[in-house]
């Protein structure tokens, strides 16, 4: 066999990889981009020069590594968590990393792995069960009802049958935008806790990587006494900073203390430090971007259901509409509404689409071409049936 | 139980993790820090200035997700490695990540990770070991000669009694110095294959993090017709960038599209990409500098062994240097040296110390220091003995 032939299947890699494809929306090149959840507006002019100083001044020390405990930019996001989560946060409870995927990854890295399982409640962030394979543990995919809230007795019915190490609650979740109250996480930490209790119980990972757009308080203050609960962040949507990778994590100092044992050294650069403690700073101004957002995710809510659109109640920065039933399903949805230029999202979610709140010469593009859409024959609602992705 | 007295221990980590410490040197204030292998000349003014412009212009993107392939910047580090590394290489043979730590991650979740198993030289990089532990891949210590080199039939009867999924080789080793000859690349690349012929063979990774500085070229070319063979490298000590964290491989594109199976989408933030790009336009400056500090490290060996240590022979960055088998051992000896201002190593290497070459005013301060404790009571050389990590 010449070398050129060589494909993947050809080298030794884990049985469990062979025949699988890599994560990832397409990135197309259209003019209304609304399919990955990123926030439509750029940093303001005067947070982008602090990030070029900040970074220059990083870049001075270039040479040296990275301060591996990224100490100042901890202390900065216990002080955000603090101000806006009603919870005081100190530094010792958050961990930062990569994108809050490398925080689930290092997270799983501690409490999954080999011979342990997770739990999602599906349809839910893809990349939670995906991380999951990548970490060699074991997925279950948990129940949600057909209007996408979880069910608080199935859910712990199966936490009790299936006793995962590691339990995933999405809130606001993704794709759907559902808000999980407190009460239900209580009750799912419980169950957990319940159904290890031989061993010293499991990870509850609250992931509230759109919180800033919920219409109900962040569950950091679920935190006060459960050391086996984590509530995951990120910068990539409230900070308008998909670009940066910044996650993080608040939870008892020990599970912190013991993501210190998989966390790659040095695993923040210099420059990621500086480009979030720059954003930090600008956090009041961040955060009256997403005052607009919410608006334009209601209004994008209400013109959907005017439409005739069924559409999932939103907390997030995203709406999930449908129903396409018709021929071709969602994705031949997908593909008319991309015709006219408009990218939204098909998770996959059987009859529905997702589209990120835009700004607002965005939304009336998508609405404009969602209403055309129901004019034409063959995407008219069809009633509701029994739903599993 | 209160939870302000619960540990580690009290949590559902993974048993393997319990009582286990994380890895990291000792960040400590001292006027000359000769201890992590940095470059330690800080990047030019110049250089500085086009990180800051083109983080700026980064910046102004960053609400969006970066580019999930990094084509411009595998693009140039192939540009790089095909200039540099007598072999052609192309962006579909090159893939990058945080640091040369989340490339060997990778490279571990995709042909190591649970019930497999990956062999190094030991004592050597010990990120190989604690990595394999991270990602549920067995670790094997392979043998080395007492001078640190590698004995090819020794390292091959490793190779076949164990029939490894992944062997690690670096050269030069850190943290002996030691350079590794292209023929014991081959005998090696070809025992691991031989001893999983049943199978698709077994992954040679070929860690080259200080190549730049070695006295030997690249064995990029020993990439021909070789599939499962990978050249692993980093921007932290040539490119003088420690605090960039880019680490990038090369090898058979099919490695590289594996690899997409298990990265974490998005893992190379837009000023990680911005950085690395702005260091690869100033590779000829950066490259005047390692000169330098060739030079400096071939002065420290001649030094050291005029003192009347002893000393491996050095194609890093880097030098061993020893013996210290009196009372306390290396570790004493290391304080003793710290207790004069300057910091090195003490890689639990029985007997010997590791000091990076740095500026020349650093390096004689180390050589004034080391050159005090030559003649103070009990570390005078003792003869060789039977050594082992």
């Amino acid at each position: 066999m010449s070398t050129t032939d060589i494909g993947i299947d050809d080298l030794p890699v884990r049985e469990e990889l062979r025949g699988k494809s890599p994560y990832g929306a397409p990135q197309l090149d259209v003019p209304v981009q609304l399919n990955t959840n990123e926030n439509p507006y750029p940093l303001p002019e005067p947070l982008v020069e602090r990030i070029a100083e900040r970074v220059r001044e990083a870049a001075r020390g270039l040479n040296r590594y990275p301060d591996r405990d990224a100490v100042e930019l901890r202390t900065e996001l216990a002080g955000y968590l603090t101000r806006t989560g009603n919870h005081p946060v100190a530094l010792e409870n958050v961990w930062a990393a990569n994108g809050s995927n490398e925080v689930i990854q290092q997270l799983l890295q501690t409490f999954g792995g080999p011979g342990r399982t997770a739990i999602g409640f599906e349809p839910s962030y893809s990349m939670h069960a995906l991380i999951a394979r990548g970490t060699g543990t074991g997925w279950i995919s948990g129940p949600r009802r057909d209007d996408f809230t979880i069910d608080e007795k199935a859910a712990a019915d199966a936490i009790a049958a299936h006793r995962p190490d590691v339990v995933f609650i999405t809130s606001p979740n993704n794709p759907t935008g559902t808000a999980v109250a407190p009460e239900t996480v209580l009750a799912l930490y419980e169950a957990a806790q319940r159904a290890r209790a031989d061993t010293a119980g499991a990870l509850v990972v609250v992931d509230e990587a759109y919180v800033e757009f919920s219409h109900r308080p962040s569950l950091l203050p679920l935190l006060e006494g459960r050391p086996n609960l984590v509530v995951s962040r990120t910068m990539s949507k409230a900070f308008g900073a998909a670009g940066l990778r910044l996650g993080y994590l608040a939870a008892h100092r020990a599970v912190v203390d013991a993501l210190q044992l998989v966390r790659l050294p040095y695993h923040l650069s210099a420059v990621t430090q500086a480009t979030a403690l720059a954003a930090l700073e600008h956090t009041d101004t961040l955060l009256k971007y997403v005052e607009q957002l919410k608006d334009e995710r209601d209004r994008l809510v209400a013109s959907l259901r005017d439409i005739g659109y069924e559409v999932t109640d939103s907390d997030a920065n995203f709406v999930q509409f449908g129903r396409f039933d018709g021929e071709g399903g969602a994705h031949a949805a997908w593909q008319k509404i991309l015709d006219r230029g408009v990218l939204v999202r098909d998770n996959g979610v059987p009859g529905r689409l997702r589209v990120t709140a835009g700004t607002p010469e965005e939304n009336d593009a998508f609405l404009d071409a969602v209403r055309a859409l129901k004019s034409s024959v063959g995407d008219t609602p069809t009633p509701p049936k029994e739903q599993k992705r």
